[in-house]
């Protein structure tokens, strides 16, 4: 599987990890939007959000429960912070494995 | 409850409603940031995704599983789209009733 993500994961691409168990694996972004920027993937490689279907409602649960513990660990509760995913090109995906980008740190200004 | 989306979901605020099951509700935002631009909420009262715990696993799957069903009712599949949610005041998070934007329609830039 040529997936830079999968590569990530299993530890052939060097990364800055926060976060890992069983199904999910968290790292800090290289190109950071601000100044927390920390992206959570599911370790099976799913390519997008659209590819996660009933079958998996407790990864789905896990995923989103786990991107605001990670915030809460980063200190970022108290202030706020967002959480996107992207799908495709015109949510300007740039890897195709699933991932919840935690963004925080800063105000972060609306969609335009 | 002093609550914008309570007072949606209940019917004493029109909306322009796009998805409705026992548990979420989803309408059209009224400041859109993209041709297509619906939020998607739980109809009990979380202040925001920081408010979810594992009790609430099942609703936090079917929230994100429904982003992704009703993002491809509205045709959104094949071009892509994006998942947001924002938690406070970094965020910009504008009402405290926990949400998901789904934003479609056009290429959405990356967050600056």
């Amino acid at each position: 599987m040529d997936c830079i993500f999968c590569k990530i994961i299993n530890g052939a691409i060097p990364c800055t990890k926060v976060y890992e168990d069983e199904a999910l694996f968290a790292f800090r972004d290289i190109q950071p939007a601000a100044p927390v920027h920390i992206l959570l993937v599911p370790k099976r490689h799913y390519s997008s959000l659209a590819d996660l279907t009933e079958t998996d409602a407790p990864l789905t649960a896990r995923l989103l429960l786990t991107a605001a513990r990670i915030a809460d660990a980063e200190g970022l509760a108290a202030d706020g912070y967002r959480v996107v995913t992207n799908i495709g090109r015109d949510g300007g995906q740039s890897v195709a494995h699933l991932h919840l980008h935690i963004l925080g740190g800063r105000p972060l200004q609306w969609i335009h």
